[in-house]
């Protein structure tokens, strides 16, 4: 057979070059067959808009009819029910966890009540239902939790958004955060909807608009998971303390310098500076940063559906999506890796729980020495270092991740606490023995949230029944306001 | 010419298959020879020893006849030329940096002299020359210092080796930490040749036997890079005091439990637990130990040498071997790397310096409270808490790599050192309260060593030429005797 092929080559050799040719042809076809059943496209390349999104449009199910994988996953942020570190899988009522926090924010109203942030589904119910907000305050704290906010802002301006009550915009803010916060809905990149992150940018000499693809899938979590205060009596302008840099240190000096205060504590008198969220500024701090690790990297890992490549947008703890998220890079088990996290999340938990109680009891013994008689002069140190001691604490304290997103900036920052927590107290022994005052000084039962708040002589059930009434009343009318307006669109 | 080749091979079908299998057979060879050029051989396995070394050989140059390679790199921790992070390459005098060191350790040799450790190499000179030994001290001092040791143990046995005072040891240990020390003479394989190691282990319920070579490659280096005490006022047996674990708490439990002193602090009376340098113990918390990275991965990385394969025994800082060390596994820039190194350290030892400096004034006020009448009842619970915070910072501070072995558990352990120092000198100002004192307690110039040894009354002159002379008169002896002895080999 094969001398006969042979011959007839040798005979013909045009015949030679059709079959040499026509393999190259079937290979190379079989090549592009191959390709289109290995290829994952991304779903943004993929979709062809059912129809065109409003530039402003704030209702994430509209979104989702274009894109449908990226919305069912944004949606299952409704679902809370990851288990923590602590075991259990409800939300955490961090009050009743901690009872200390509610000497710590006495005179403020997180001494109420403080959960565990749950989705981005959930946003708007949480604030709504908080004993934390009041019809009166500014509209400023809107700023954060809806896809309404970027439409309001250009209805209004953002400068008399921030000025408006958080009452009047009631009806305006209604839908999660979600689709519009982050993406332009023409082309589906990423962008930044809020101004002060773009201001903070703009004061550090940075253009924003010079950040890289993966720089912004940082920033877009950045105009939210931060440090922020309300600038002006008046303004309630929110901006980011960012002037000096991101660490607690940083920070401090800013507000320092304008002698800001978030409240004055009802127990010992200090000045407080209450953190936020100080996510990215921690994460900055960290290794993952330094490695150019973006939050959507470890929070919002790729998923692949039908041959179709897409972001997982149930934002939640990487370590309910280990494999996707962490091993991407990390060779480790799973079990192994949520042991490592753990681990960090412990050490730090063990600093935060000794610069807690030292704050705790000092607050209360300021107190002390306050009734004793002492003096403003007298106390003044005090207060200077409970301030910088409750603010590196609350730093590491509100964010997330138990400090992870830096472990060793976040213990050497609750290392500082404890030192000056300590030594306020040293102080206060001294003020108190000037005054005749030498034994121990009372602490109070402080072991339950329950008995914190009675402690502070805080009227719970009052806060509640406001609250329900509030409830029952005022949110159904915005909510009708809301459905009429959007009926419109 | 194709044509030809074809009828040729078509009249003569044996001259094909000739022609392939020659083909084949060339290819082959040149694949032999292509692996014996890239081959790197263990040096181990290649050299033939040019003549056997005995058991218990403690001169490593006569080891160094049969591996030239181990101890050329070996003979270069000679050089301890190494840049360190705070710039400069001299030998770091930890008492100048850090004056609040002599105020820790007042009332302990430590306090007299404290220098950074020096090569392996260097080990028999450093310690007859630092002003911390003298010839009364038992003969314990002598078990990590020198490849004479096993050889003396072996004909004394363990424990008459221990009860010898140091003065009589002296002219059997001149050979420096080396060959011996980690090495079966025979083999080359690893093995311990330090009794304390095996018998921690033992009391673990743990077989050393039954370590991996892997295990066994930090295991060597663990038979000194430890924490440890001589238990027994006459026995001096060395101990490792591992037996709840290698925590600062777990140890600190064993010393509290057998009540273990290693000295009265000559100011506050406290009675303190000097840590030795628990590298091991530290590194065993870290992730590089959970990743089962051992101590030579890092510190005695591969080098290849005229093709052969072979560990650089040159133990320093691997922040002078990135390249070989680190790269292997992570894929930054050396740049990058020293920086994360760095920036960790720095952070460790900020918190190092707030725990330092708590603890220098608390011994400083304790001393106070007892000149003005303090009973050891009041004082009881502040000796307890110094005790504790001292322990704690001392288990980092002691350890080489400034927390760098495990940056969490060191900031961990030194955030409790930092509370537990703090509070002593809260418990402090209560007591002069009581005793009618309430001013600020007067803090003595301790800015260099000098004012700090000063402040002592320590007579340096005093020590500096009693050392002097010893080393005039003792060690030359010492070193005729060893000469003689060896001169019999």
């Amino acid at each position: 057979m094969k001398r006969r092929i042979m011959d007839i080559v040798q005979e013909k050799p045009w015949l030679g070059w059709t079959l040499f040719l026509g393999t190259v042809v079937v290979v190379f076809l079989i090549g592009l067959l191959a390709a289109s059943i290995v290829e994952r496209r991304d779903e943004a390349d993929l979709v062809v808009q059912v129809e065109p999104i409003d530039e402003w449009e704030p209702r994430n199910e509209v979104w989702g009819e274009n894109y449908p994988r990226e919305y069912e996953t944004y949606a299952a942020t409704a679902d809370t029910g990851f288990t923590s570190r602590h075991g259990g899988n409800s939300v955490i009522d961090h009050l009743e966890r901690y009872p200390n926090l509610v000497i710590l924010w006495a005179g403020y109203s997180f001494s109420h009540d403080y959960n565990q942030g749950r989705g981005h589904y959930h946003a708007v119910e949480d604030i709504r239902k908080t004993l934390r907000t009041r019809v009166s305050q500014p509209a400023t704290c809107w700023t954060c939790k809806s896809t309404d906010v970027p439409r309001v802002m250009e209805e209004r301006g953002v400068g008399e958004f921030y000025k408006a009550s958080w009452e009047e915009l009631g009806p305006e803010i209604v839908n999660n955060i979600g689709c519009q916060d982050c993406h332009d809905p023409k082309t589906m990149n990423l962008r930044i909807t809020r101004p002060a992150l773009i201001e903070a940018f703009e004061r550090q000499g940075k253009r924003i608009e010079e950040a890289s693809h993966q720089e912004m899938r940082s920033l877009v979590c950045a105009q939210c998971h931060v440090e922020y205060y309300f600038k002006g009596k008046e303004e309630k302008y929110l901006t980011f303390p960012w002037d000096n840099g991101y660490s607690a240190e940083n920070m401090e000096t800013y507000y320092d310098e304008i002698e800001h205060v978030d409240f004055v504590h009802a127990l010992s008198k200090t000045p407080i500076i209450k953190a936020q969220h100080p996510d990215y500024e921690i994460y900055m701090t960290g290794v993952h940063a330094s490695r150019g690790v973006s939050c959507a990297d470890c929070h919002m890992p790729y998923r692949s559906e039908g041959g179709v490549k897409f972001t997982n947008h149930q934002i939640m703890s990487p370590l309910a999506t280990i494999s996707t998220s962490c091993q991407v890079c990390h060779r480790e088990s799973e079990e192994q890796l949520r042991k490592d996290v753990y681990q960090r999340q412990d050490n730090i938990e063990e600093l935060r729980e000794r610069a807690e109680d030292a704050l705790a009891k000092a607050h209360i013994e300021a107190k002390f020495a306050w009734d004793k008689g002492a003096t403003g002069q007298e106390m003044e140190p005090v207060l200077t270092l409970i301030r910088h001691a409750q603010w590196r604490w609350d730093y590491v304290s509100a964010s997330n991740a138990m400090g992870f997103h830096s472990p060793v900036e976040a213990a050497r920052t609750l290392g500082a606490s404890i030192e000056k927590a300590e030594r306020a107290r040293t102080k206060i022994v001294r003020v108190l023995a000037r005054h005749g005052y030498t034994d121990e000084i009372p602490l109070p039962d402080i072991s339950t949230k329950a008995k914190a708040q009675e402690y502070l002589g805080l009227d719970m059930e009052k806060f509640r029944a406001e609250k329900k009434e509030f409830m029952e009343t005022v949110v159904p009318k915005w909510d009708k306001q809301a459905e009429v307006r959007q009926a419109k669109y």
